[in-house]
């Protein structure tokens, strides 16, 4: 590995982190900007890691009683007026069809044809399609709970995008539920964040903080929007999941009513819920390194990578079949309910090249095998995470592998709480604040600060001035229990006016 | 039951086969038209199924050495300008994206702004962009193959739609592959038949014809177009998926070029196949009857439906606690690699009205589960495909689900082949053809006829014939030991001229 550069990775964080995010991206293979502005390939090794996600998700939704429906595509313009007119902050770039033909006009080009009656807007989130169907479903108390979801792709017309964290088109899931009353729609709303929460904390290994949106930060047309919020390795905050309690504003919008045991007509309570592939960019932002991807064992689309060295072709098929043996000890095996998933790597490629393209794509275990392992009975294993490296007795690894792995997604989600910790600070003084989210000499511009825990008035005035000055705002006030959580009375820290308790500041994604 | 009329569904198929369809889909709660014209809802028993299709298919691919991936919605119009300079018989009817804002007029009202430089065009497929990708993607012989799948939604504005079977948007899989020659490209090609074939009737319970398609009836580029064609109740062919070897035309079109062992650079040869939504319609018209949908066993979303019967409240803590024990014991076991999919209605419905919903919605087996049972010790079993009644033993029915479960699998099957056969008729004179093609008094105008094996002598203007005049295409040359196939030389059954073989001739979906 001496040809190897110190780190896999140029730049590393320190030199230039969001170049290294997206350095890290390419190196794993994961993703690429298509010819389509704003929209991204996601390639094999970045989509397995949708996938998995995506099915963990989709049983947990599922074991809270949800089931999955699929929507158009397309939504009627005239529906978006009619949510214009509710909603105020609602979003107007989209990607809008207005014609539904290509004819070769004179100079043989295509040129478009056949124009609509009424223009529609690709989806940038489903709430009116989903709504009118909602309506015609939802006529009695006994239709309820109706508990919807939704995999799907949205589009929005960003702007400024990054793969992963903001592009054009995401591939997401939402989901839309109808209660006959506010508890029951609010115990979905902190059910489904819970999920969440559970989902990034054991799957994803990033501690995430449970919290509730101010009135500023919310959902435009909900009445409370409740999020999980994440610290990257730049210590900004990522948004990786929300989940809103709408009350009755949509369900007024699009109708949506029901004959109540009294035989009362009455607007349902309804929720939305989302987490996009968004969340990949958090878990790279959460474990990467300099020397590229970690993935978390739970997620992995390999949890172990085999690379079989050898001289000759007697060599060869020797370490092959003891490869292809230990493959299928290891595949037997489960971690939590799915098999072991392990790939020998035969390629014809240099051994350095080799063993770092799974560093780069952050395979949790390596397990080099040549002939003098294969006559001392062993394996030489690699541990992603900490880079350790041993010899171990054959037998001893595989009986101990499923616990080697849950050591990594373990050590990776104490890692993160502990960054997290170690920039996360409590403030009283709006001096310190200011020096907080202020580059020091030495600091890097785009790595400083962190967490700040503040006592704040309540006001939007002071938020305001928060995101003019400092380009921080509140990302949430965490819910009781939460790490974060202090609702000791206080004073404000710009404004020294009362505080019934802390919130988390931060910048972010 | 004797509010019920004679059967579930009005009108039977012998009434009106059409409507009878639609009505199927209706009853079974699977889909319904959106206010988006040609655009579906899919609602969860019908996204169920596709689930369940979704996740077999995908399993299959992975087994045959395919990874998912995703690439972008939208294509730049100038892709398709290149396509169609390519490509004779290039569908136009598309969803073209022209706008990127929304913006209030003056009268309030919302109106497309930020015309694009350049149109967008919503993926009626995505072979150009995806080989936009793979022409980076491949530089060496070391690169290939190349076998990636994409699971997406795709658009094509078609004027007559019908749930499932035609739909302006639709859900599938697009697998496109890259391969250094052809011998590897045409095995690909065919791998990919069979497994759909196999899936179609080892999953879907739906025989199948695997053939190539005539040079009238190849996909636009392809070198050679093969598929697979099913019978429907109305004796109409359903082609249920398509496998194209497509040479190296996409591969000059799209610059898909490597370097050989040799060192020369080289066009790949590349194939593409898909399934889609369609299949579900292929399920409901191969097995719904007149009291609705009939689910393969293999591709239930739920395999068992049991239904407590009590009168008061005393009763129903015993029967219900009787039915989660069951319920428990069923779930434990497996079909295939899936645990049992076991639900307990206990829905404040009349008794009729409640069995009858699961009818309609096609479940194999329900089971009444009353005060007398327990007594007895057994549960009362009603099997759907045969609407077969009897009480039997608890144990022994726990022990015996599965095997009556794949009893209703192969029974599903051997009923829709023996349909085939009897439908099916070997024809050498233009007479008999004609008259088979025609409804004889006492047919239905829309159930008439079936398939004929007949001779052809290649040439397309026959072809033209029987599709003017009676509506009549050649499905598919069958291959060779497929049912259908016949390779002893014959005349053709319009000219007389000389014919190698019998092709399937067919009205067709």
């Amino acid at each position: 590995m001496s040809q190897q550069p110190k780190t896999a990775i140029q730049p590393t964080r320190a030199q230039d982190y969001p170049e290294w995010y997206l350095q890290v991206i390419k190196a794993a293979d994961m993703a690429e900007n298509s010819p389509v502005r704003g929209c991204m390939v996601i390639k094999p090794w970045g989509y397995a890691l949708w996938e998995n996600i995506q099915r963990t998700l989709d049983g947990m939704f599922k074991e809270t009683g949800h089931v999955n429906a699929y929507f158009p595509l397309f939504i009627p313009l005239s529906y978006l007026q009619k949510e214009a007119q509710h909603v105020d902050g609602f979003a107007k770039e989209c990607a809008v069809v207005t014609h539904s033909r290509l004819e070769a006009g004179p100079d043989g080009k295509l040129v478009p044809a056949s124009p609509l009656e009424e223009p529609l807007i690709v989806r940038p989130t489903s709430e009116t399609i989903i709504g009118e169907s909602f309506a015609r479903w939802v006529q009695s108390y006994r239709d309820l709970p109706l508990l919807i979801n939704q995999w799907a792709n949205v589009v929005r017309w960003e702007m400024r995008t990054r793969l992963f964290l903001r592009t054009a088109e995401f591939l997401w899931q939402e989901g839309h539920t109808v209660h006959a009353d506010e508890a029951d729609a609010r115990a979905e709303t902190m059910r489904m964040l819970d999920v969440y929460a559970d989902f990034a904390e054991q799957h994803l290994a990033m501690p995430v903080i449970k919290g509730r949106k101010t009135d500023s930060e919310r959902f435009p047309g909900a009445v409370d929007t409740y999020c999980i919020e994440a610290m990257m390795q730049d210590r900004k905050a990522l948004q990786s999941g929300t989940s809103h309690y709408l009350g009755q504003n949509f369900a007024r919008s699009s109708n949506i009513r029901f004959q109540d045991e009294a035989g009362q007509m009455q607007f349902a309570h309804t929720t939305s819920w989302g987490v996009s592939t968004r969340l990949i960019g958090g878990m790279i932002m959460t474990h990467a390194d300099d020397d590229g991807l970690i993935v978390p064992p739970r997620l992995a689309p390999q949890h172990v990578v085999i690379l079989p060295i050898y001289r000759d072709a007697a060599d060869r098929a020797n370490v092959l079949a003891y490869c292809e043996s230990l493959k299928t000890e290891l595949h037997a095996q489960r971690l939590g309910d799915e098999r072991l998933r392990v790939t020998i790597d035969d390629r014809d490629l240099r051994g350095g090249e080799k063993t770092w393209s799974w560093v780069k794509k952050g395979v949790p275990l390596r397990i080099d095998v040549g002939p003098r392992d294969i006559a001392a009975g062993s394996v030489f294993v690699a541990r992603r995470d900490t880079g350790e490296k041993e010899s171990v007795d054959r037998s001893e690894f595989v009986g101990t592998v499923i616990a080697r792995l849950q050591a990594i997604q373990d050590n990776l989600l104490a890692r993160a709480k502990a960054f997290r910790t170690e920039h996360t600070r409590v403030i009283d003084s709006k001096d310190e604040l200011y020096a907080w989210f202020t580059p020091q000499s030495g600091d890097k511009p785009e790595i400083h600060g962190g967490f700040a825990l503040c006592h704040w008035n309540g006001s939007a005035a002071v938020e305001a001035q928060l995101k003019e000055e400092l380009k921080v705002t509140i990302r949430c006030i965490p819910l009781e229990g939460e790490w974060g959580y202090d609702a000791t009375p206080g004073q404000c820290v710009m404004t020294g006016e009362p505080s019934v308790g802390r919130v988390v500041l931060a910048k972010a994604y």
